[in-house]
């Protein structure tokens, strides 16, 4: 399973929306057969691994790190084809929340397979997590990614952020993009940075995230690279503005608005229906602070950069006073890492 | 010398204001004596190798963490107890620059003794680094301790901040205040906190550090933790207070105003004065932002809790405002660790 794994994730960059699947089929210790899905629309994970084992799929054990489909999808189900491929047992890492419980489960146990589920399931479901938060709860996996001073500013006064950090902690949020099927900002962002949002890796293979520009008033300027057209952009903005010809060349869609700003509800709701798994946040003080306080940021991937900025630079994030030390916002480390000269921090909201 | 480093790490927290010193003696690779220096007003370190080698001492090597005194102090000097004791040869790891250049090493030179300097020298400087700073610079070494969360704030809006940071940060802070010679702290502090600013580590033997409040109008309230004479404590005023009998059980000295405050350049004079090597800073955001930007600020000791406090919560540092990225202050960092939940960060300005 763990070399399923680590098939599933050559998908990482490409899957999306569809979950990253690796397969293995195996004669006790001897593998026989390979596979993983690479992209939507192309055969899944059990289908490659089939081919790759051939008739000595017969009396195989398969390992598959997510539940065979069961159902006609835009691929006949895998289910049917490790049956027809005369497979013994097949050992699952977690279900595939998003059929019918049990749907691939069921048909291949109704076929005489032995079926175990649970193995490395952890492991599964953090590899797909945006898959499964999207299909669990009706919204993306928000990672909101922040560069900051060793005293928490993200910036100058002035709105100066480039650069904080070094090379290396700049080309690592590369990935993080590339992964990611959407890349979420706010127009106070397009105004200050005039940012690109896209995924700059010359020799990794990826599906372009979609840019999504919170602009409630409609102000990022003619000629902003977000909406330069270089890559799909979705600008949602409030049901008192119009889009004029600055927004020709992306989509524009409306959203309501609450007391604070566009509906953060609406729009992560609107985003997993559109199939956004992961959604990768590079935004100011304001947005990233309303997520947050929302409870609707899951996970903070922070770098820090062994510099000072003083107390007149930008916060990390506007968040409600606190009155008392036992409501802080506590967090989990997932991991930390030396990136150059910065640390990198990944962290979860204590639930 | 290694050894020798080693044993003098157990002076760490009784030299002062003498320098940590180890002292290994042996014949190739055979150890016949050891000892190192436990405090001030008791033999030096080679002292007691030469008692724990005895006749043995005839024709070996002396390794030395710090060059042996020529000069009679409160103890007779080390070089002439090494010539007596009919040592062959000495390697010293660094000089002794609190003597006249050469003294120690020419005493023993003169005595027909072979002398080698500059074995492990930076980790020798390193463990000395307040002895040395006090000694050429004529100030103590700063070392400035913060505790922050993650957005870089030390304090809520109303000045609390306990606890931040989890039990073994706090733990870990014992022992950087242990091995200073003192610790300061503002006036904002004493008032919002009221801390003890004592060492309560059970089981490791210290001096305790003269606790130095910088209180320019002498505002600390009566019945104040570092009024109460537990331990050694100055409170440093500027000229226009004049102490009751609040200051009954401490010291009080004047010292001159600057525009800003306190003239600090004279503070740390005043206690390179009085021997103090490593000055422990735990202040507010001024004082720390004061010392910090007049470069007197020679190391930070940052805690890092995974928790958020919010933009409305104290900052780390007052510092000047920043209009140009490239005049962020860079930091070089020492090391990281893991304590608890927490993160320690040592860092040091870059010159």
């Amino acid at each position: 399973m763990a070399r399923a794994l680590r098939l599933a994730e050559r998908g990482l960059y490409t899957t999306q929306p569809n979950p990253r699947v690796g397969c293995v089929i195996a004669h006790g210790e001897e593998v026989v057969g390979e596979g993983w899905h690479e992209r939507a629309g192309e055969p899944h994970a059990e289908v490659y691994a089939l081919r790759d084992a051939g008739e000595r799929a017969r009396g195989a054990t398969a390992y598959v790190t997510l539940e065979p489909c069961g159902l006609h999808g835009r691929t006949p189900p895998c289910a049917d084809a490790l049956i027809a491929a005369g497979v013994a047992r097949v050992v699952m890492a977690s279900e595939d929340t998003s059929q019918a419980v049990g749907a691939g489960l069921q048909r291949l146990r109704d076929a005489g397979i032995v079926v175990e589920a649970g193995l490395m399931r952890d492991a599964a479901r953090e590899l797909n997590i945006g898959f499964f938060h999207r299909i669990e709860r009706g919204r993306p996996f928000v990672r909101v990614k922040l560069a900051m001073s060793l005293d928490g500013r993200t910036a100058l006064a002035d709105g100066t952020s480039k650069w904080i950090t070094g090379e290396a902690a700049r080309h690592d949020v590369q990935r993080w993009r590339a992964r990611s099927s959407a890349i979420l900002t706010g127009s106070g962002t397009a105004l200050a940075d005039d940012p690109r949002l896209t995924v700059r890796l010359d020799d990794v293979p990826h599906v372009p995230p979609l840019r999504v520009v919170l602009d409630r008033a409609l102000r990022t300027p003619r000629g902003a690279n977000l909406l330069d057209g270089s890559a799909p952009t979705l600008v949602l903005h409030g049901p008192l503005a119009t889009p004029d010809q600055r927004f020709d060349a992306v989509e524009c869609a409306e959203v309501p608005e609450t007391d604070t700003g566009l509906d953060l509800d609406v729009v992560l709701g609107m985003l997993a229906g559109r199939g956004v798994n992961e959604l990768h946040v590079e935004a100011g003080p304001t947005l990233c602070g309303a997520l947050f306080a929302a409870g609707l940021a899951d996970e903070l991937l922070l770098y820090v950069a062994p510099v000072l900025l003083g107390d007149r630079a930008r916060p990390l994030m506007a968040l409600p006073p606190l009155d008392d030390m036992a409501r802080r916002w506590q967090l989990a480390v997932l991991d930390r890492r030396v990136l150059g000269e910065d640390l990198r921090l990944r962290l979860r909201p204590k639930s």
